[in-house]
């Protein structure tokens, strides 16, 4: 059974805090593990990715080729239905024309006192992209982390993906294959991130890497940080959906079992102002629950950490600072005047707004990122984007007359903070010097 | 005597590399200390505080309370010189006036077939500053912080400082003044950042920590890092000064020495195609160290990672490569042809462009902020900006027509996929459900 809370119960507030500090995921202390095996592909390279490989992944790399030919990406683009290729390509074009808006302008200024200044973004040039194996494998995932790579203008984008006994699912080929991937490796685990990070004699390092993975994966990124860059570590994915009495309870159930058939970590979580309706989606969603293949992982994400919250009125000041403590990654709102109270929320991933936008929209085709901050990050961090594959630099220009006139206050200033040879560095400009 | 690198030997690549992989820095490993007294401040909250800051800063907060009041902020910030107050000033408007370009826009949009896109930021609601005690407890640090943390909007702004014996740097209580922050509390060390983090009876949590700090509180900051946000993990700062033989040698030896005098780990290097002047140069680094209060640690510096690298030409493409390669925190392109050169380079924090833009200004009064990427991190990582105070929340609306065009397309993907409830959450709004 989820947890039912009523904001109108005296201990509404303890409950609520409770609710929102429950662990959902134990990750489990793989920190050493992840560090050895870093150590050893920067000591022996190819040797120890082919170690590993065989282990965990049954591959023998003398017999299958370490990185998946073109042939193989385009054969495997050939055989996916053209169904599904054809829903992925305009999945690609979507996302590709939203995250072209997302390219930062560079900003050049002369200021009132004649000094130039400057703000110049510049692609990152080589990303990796990690791609999980087995049922975590969403073709859909790597277009979401691999087409804004490529809209940033990074010139080189790596995708490795642990392969069972050598075999990389057909459609996440095909995925790369559409989003114009094609250096992709057949290694997987902290050994891929270690070989991203600091290269092997065939793998050159990359300068960043992206993409979701298990705890082991997690670690070594964690790790390889400072040497490489990493996106955000993912967690178990929520939805938040605020619906009103107006709505079908089999839509908002469904909605919810989207989310919880990812993971039995996963969390679903409904806030509504009708109790009847509430009560009508719980029961929508046990009928429904049996309908599903992954039955079983979506009935323990709803059992352990399902919720309805019961308030007052759907979207008032309450409900809103409700929805921003949760700070979900995704937030359906489904209710009268949905717009109007997508406005007032502050912490959120995404926003899905009205009746008729159910979150797996975003998940595929909406064109906006399915990449998005987990586990209440949302209070500090985005979704992916185009800036995640950029960088800024800054420039400044002085001449003579603006050093003259700034000189002096950077002089005070390190004198203060006892930097004598920062001093110097101005003053000896400024003939000033002892 | 620091390395003298010439680019006409055969050698040189070799030693290019074992110069670019030179580690500067032996962190120490001090998780489990920082690990433990986070886990202590969660379970004690104000006990522990007042346990650690007794034991490291020998403060009793008894008699000495753990929030500076407005009144001792204020006695402190009447303290200081007002020609220093005068430059901290400048320097704060003029970091404000340029951090205030940086605001990101929102960006709401109906596509051609009438889904309504959106992308909108928002300040994180609370932010901690963490400021260095002793030698590092620069003004100019929490002006570079806090400024662009108010400049986006973020409305509680936290300083913790630890305070030996009470005493906290009037200069940086003066700067948070100027900033605007007043929210100050003695105390740091991973107890500080397990504070912000976490939160205790007299300290609310905040979302995100910035800051630079030592050891412990760099393993902190990566700790806690997911419960909260961290800016980056600040290295040994670094400049590259490329320059040609047109500049006077003391001029070029004190820009060096402003870099080395930080730190014993700090690295300066000259990228120069005239051998004569590279030489007169480290003669005058020799002459110009005697003058400096922090000689020693200058000397080491430059002894232990100083370098000269002779080119054949400044501005040609391969000295635009090893520039790009070195990464540097802080170029200075002191050259003719300055401007053109500062065009081709990709990867660096910031750059300071002729031969009266000394860095030293950056550091100040220049406007840009003067935290930035450090060891080699410009390839993926960007100085602190109005960006990393900000969140972006994704927005999605589609009406029945849109879902009924984009529909099929993610039920295809979803069913690729194998998640059957993703499927279900949009046939059932088109009624194709079984």
């Amino acid at each position: 059974m989820p947890v039912f809370l009523n904001a109108a119960d005296p201990d509404f507030e303890h409950q609520f805090r409770a609710f929102l500090t429950t662990k959902r995921e134990v990750s489990p202390d793989v920190d050493a593990v992840a560090r050895d095996i870093i150590d050893d592909v920067r000591a022996r390279g190819d040797a120890a990715l082919a170690a590993y490989s065989r282990r965990f992944d049954q591959i023998d790399f003398s017999t299958t080729p370490m990185r998946v030919s073109m042939q193989e990406i385009e054969a495997a683009a050939a055989e996916v239905d053209p169904a599904v290729i054809e829903a992925l390509q305009l999945a690609r074009d979507r996302i590709r024309s939203h995250h072209q808006r997302q390219m930062p302008e560079d900003d050049f200024y002369t200021d009132p006192i004649g000094v130039r200044l400057g703000s110049r973004w510049t692609a990152i040039e080589a990303v990796g992209l990690y791609v999980p194996g087995g049922t975590a494998s969403y073709p859909s995932s790597v277009l979401m982390n691999a087409v804004p790579a490529i809209v940033a203008g990074v010139e080189r984008v790596v995708m490795v993906v642990p392969a069972l006994k050598g075999v990389v699912n057909p459609l996440v080929l095909a995925a790369a294959h559409l989003a114009g991937v094609s250096e992709i490796y057949r290694i997987g685990g902290a050994q891929a991130v270690a070989a991203l990070a600091y290269g092997t004699e065939s793998i050159e390092p990359v300068s960043k890497i992206v993409g979701p993975g298990n705890a082991y994966v997690a670690a070594a990124k964690r790790q390889v940080f400072g040497v490489v860059g990493i996106d955000m570590i993912a967690g178990p994915s929520e939805v938040l959906v605020m619906a009103d009495g107006e709505n079908d309870p089999d839509w908002i159930a469904a909605d919810l079992l989207a989310q919880a058939e990812h993971d039995a970590n996963a969390q679903s979580i409904l806030i509504t102002d009708d109790a009847q309706f509430g009560q009508a989606v719980a029961d929508a969603v046990e009928r429904q629950l049996k309908l599903l293949r992954r039955a079983d992982t979506a009935a323990s994400s709803w059992r352990d950490f399902g919720a309805v919250i019961l308030v007052p009125e759907i979207s008032d000041a309450r409900s809103v600072d409700l929805a921003n403590r949760i700070a979900a990654e995704h937030l359906e709102i489904a209710c009268e005047g949905a717009e109007a109270l997508s406005g007032k929320i502050r912490n959120a991933g995404a926003i899905f707004v009205g009746r008729h936008t159910p979150e797996v929209i975003g998940d595929y085709v909406g064109g906006s990122n399915h990449v998005l901050p987990t586990a209440r990050s949302a209070r500090f961090s985005s979704g992916l984007s185009v800036l995640d594959f950029v960088k800024r630099t800054s420039l400044l220009q002085l001449g003579p007359g603006q050093l003259r006139m700034l000189g002096p206050a950077a002089i005070r200033i390190a004198e203060a903070e006892g930097l004598d040879a920062h001093g110097r560095s101005v003053s000896i400009r400024l003939n000033l010097q002892d």
